[in-house]
């Protein structure tokens, strides 16, 4: 409970999700009950260690490289879509994030006061998206953003859930016909997870005007339907029992209602099931549940011209947790098992998700014009811990720099030499390094290369200074030849750039 | 002073250092008096406007373009320099970032205590750099690191000075033989200024060793060393008279000390300058000095190696703001006016700047180990502005998507048709946009592709349908030829992939 303690079991995850080696000055002084959780580290330290707050960590070059990939394929996805990309603050007027959060605005980091306006910093990219649109006045776009956003959670970093994490938001805003940028929304989340290769996945969909009919057939409230929203998105973290004893405890809602719910909640299928539901006497009486109906209808008929219906469930269960969300929502899991390390590993959960907001632009402008919004958001950070998990246990080894040559010397008094084709081959645009000493040995030269995965060394002696050439030589095969000086760059260059 | 006024104040920010259309219902109450100042807008506004907080800002579509074009040079430079990525949290322990600034430390944006840690923004990425380094014991590392950081300073934003801005920062970490990585940083510099053909520039060089000998043999006392150079960094912004009775008044040195320093701070040259210091009676028997003259020549002479002596200058009166350099330090300016609207286009200040800390690893060390550290920061910022005023004046029009087809139809009833071939394109990994209407008209797709720079048009009706083929369209040429289905995406990647 006390906060020292706090802060030194955090020491073991810098590289996300594994015990690096606890500083030599901590004991482990408890190893935690719950199964997968991290031991916790206590005194007595000489100082307290320096480490990232709390439920955030440093990348090191190789998780660079990793995330640089997965990030690579998410925009290359988000730009064969069409979308253009725009960046917001960090930081957003305090009083503008609040109210858009429903329970989760607590989570929300807020900057001290030190004279001046009040902030916070961003809780998702999807409200100041919002903000941009209605400040701007902008009624129609397509873009993404990628940026990391913040909360004050609970972190589990083994499963990839931080304080600091990034999201990767694809939105579509402007009056369209209905159903056509949703389905692309979801086309791009089957585009992205197929791409990644991080096993079988689920597309569930519902829409907040189908809940919101069946808690009204059901005898809930009006007054509680958002609130029902928030509880029933916990679904996918505890059983319906939980869930069930939540509402009526702390919602105060009857048991017989919450009940009809729980038989709504089982529901989920396809097209099978909307028509089922088209035909649900009570259902299809409720007017928002109607024209849910018949969209999420229209819905799979597009989908299955994008042929993707095969990996999308409507499912009556699924209700999202944020409060802006006024049509169809989305959330996709996978379905394996990543691995065999115990519990912990079952169910990363959500690893994208997102719906239609056509109300939250409306409530930035001063005389509340609505522009319909619909869009997603892509878990790159669970992604990203699963394919770390599997780089690690496959033992591979990532370059974590793309160096081209190694400029070497075999002899000692060539440093200038050395310096002087380095420069050459940097103005000829070739990525290349060299040792940070005077007189490196050769040996140690090559070492580097292979250490760092350094494909080709230029090696400059006295005898290749006097015939005017660099010995080229390959780390892999050892094979060197001499290269006239003035034609090394495009020698490198066709060696390497197929 | 009050407030609100500030607020309305910032409105105008969107679009970096123009001025857009206020808000309709807010009037300009008053222009300020100093030139290229912004006009300050007050109410009768409905509702306050929800705008990014001061200092910062949105990047709309045409300036990310521009940002990730500026950014793609950087980061290919970095890696021409073997350097890896890295990335640290947004937000540190507060008492980590403690005393690392000198003076500037009144700088940092502090989060509330919400309970837990008390954490702080980060102010630069070098701190942070050196945290992690003693945090992963990690002796030996070349890395960049491109992420924002944040400052409570006063905006200046036609001159691309924010609150919240990128860092663009490439280090060297461990111990190597004297002088060899410190000039790679400053061929780094060269290089990006060369490569981003933003006009002239100059880097000046000094050395903290050189600064400090320098104050000592003026008689300044030791306990001044570190606050001297803090005033004297102010000497880019104020006159030597301002600079002088700052030191005579705030700092209570006597008149005889600072103008002996006076006339140093007045040199600067090259190698013979560096020569003629070295015999300087006074400074050449201050050790501290002697060693940075030393170093000095021999980063001059790497530096005729690599050919950039010409754009670098040994300056005596370059300081830098920061506690924590400990040798050579470097910043580079902008030498031409960037434009001819008056005195706020003059000097846009510093663009890049860095040097030697081989002191501040040691201090996250429990241990104390130092880890010496030479580095360079890229003010992107500042450059990114210049690039976009000379954008916005040649009327450049900027492509924010790279959409490559747009599918169309030319008939009613063809949406499915329009589903179907954009989803195979996607598949086929070809960018592909269409509108989302049911029936939109030909005339506004192809108007959509003229407005926003789409090349091709795939065109698909009742006829190509039957004949299994698609109407490929150039939009610039409006040649149109039939193409077999199958054989489309091979086609459009034929006409624009070269």
């Amino acid at each position: 409970p006390e906060q020292k303690t706090r802060k030194y079991h955090r020491v073991q995850i810098n590289g996300v999700g594994y015990l690096p080696e606890p500083p030599s000055s901590c004991i482990v002084r408890a190893v935690p009950s719950r199964p997968g959780a991290v031991p916790v580290l206590s005194g007595p330290c000489a100082q307290p260690p320096f480490i990232p707050p709390q439920g955030t960590r440093d990348h090191h070059p190789a998780q660079m490289t990793l995330l640089g990939r997965l990030l690579g394929t998410v925009v290359s996805c988000f730009k064969r879509h069409g979308a253009a990309a725009i960046d917001t603050p960090v930081m957003e007027l305090r009083e503008m994030l609040m109210e858009k959060y429903g329970d989760n605005s607590k989570l929300i980091y807020e900057l001290q006061d030190q004279g001046g306006e009040l902030l916070a910093l961003r809780y998702d990219l999807t409200v100041p998206f919002a903000r941009y649109l209605a400040m701007n006045k902008i009624t129609n776009i397509k873009r993404y953003h990628i940026a990391k956003v913040y909360r004050r959670d609970s972190p589990a970093m083994t499963r990839g859930r931080y304080r600091e994490f990034y999201q990767c938001d694809f939105d579509i805003a402007g009056q369209f016909d209905p159903m056509i940028p949703d389905a692309e929304c979801l086309k791009i989340v089957h585009e992205i997870l197929s791409e990644l290769q991080i096993g079988d996945f689920l597309i569930k969909v519902n829409d907040r005007r189908i809940l919101n009919g069946m808690f009204a057939i059901c005898g809930i409230p009006e007054s509680k339907l958002v609130t029902m929203c928030s509880t029933l998105d916990k679904l996918d973290k505890m059983p319906w029992e939980e869930v069930r004893s939540e509402m009526v405890g702390e919602k105060g809602l009857s048991p017989e209602a919450v009940d009809r719910v729980g038989e709504y909640v089982q529901l989920h299928g396809g097209m099978d099931l909307i028509e089922q539901l088209l035909q649900d006497p009570k259902l299809s009486q409720n007017k928002m549940a109607k024209e849910g109906l018949e969209d999420m209808k229209l819905l799979f008929e597009y989908l299955t011209l994008f042929g993707i219906t095969g990996k999308v469930s409507f499912d009556l269960s699924l209700a999202r947790g944020l409060d802006y969300y006024t049509g169809v929502i989305y959330e996709a899991v996978l379905l394996q098992q990543q691995n065999n390390h115990g519990e912990e590993s079952v169910g990363v959960g959500s690893v994208a998700g997102g719906g239609r907001y056509d109300g939250l632009v409306g409530m930035f402008d001063p005389k509340g014009r609505k522009v319909p919004c619909v869009g997603v958001s892509i878990g790159i950070e669970r992604i990203f811990s699963i394919l770390e998990h599997r780089m690690k246990a496959s033992r591979e080894k990532v370059r974590t720099t793309e160096t081209q040559v190694m400029v070497a010397t075999p002899q000692k008094h060539l440093l200038s030499a050395r310096l002087k084709l380095i420069s050459e081959l940097w103005d000829a645009g070739i990525k290349a390094e060299m040792m940070y000493r005077k007189d490196p040995k050769l040996l140690k030269q090559l070492q580097y290369c292979e250490d760092t995965g350094i494909p080709l060394v230029a090696i400059i002696g006295e005898e290749e200074l006097k015939d005017g050439v660099v010995k080229l030589r390959d780390v892999a095969t050892r094979e060197e030849v001499n290269i006239p000086r003035e034609e090394l760059a495009a020698e490198i260059r066709r060696r390497l750039e197929p």
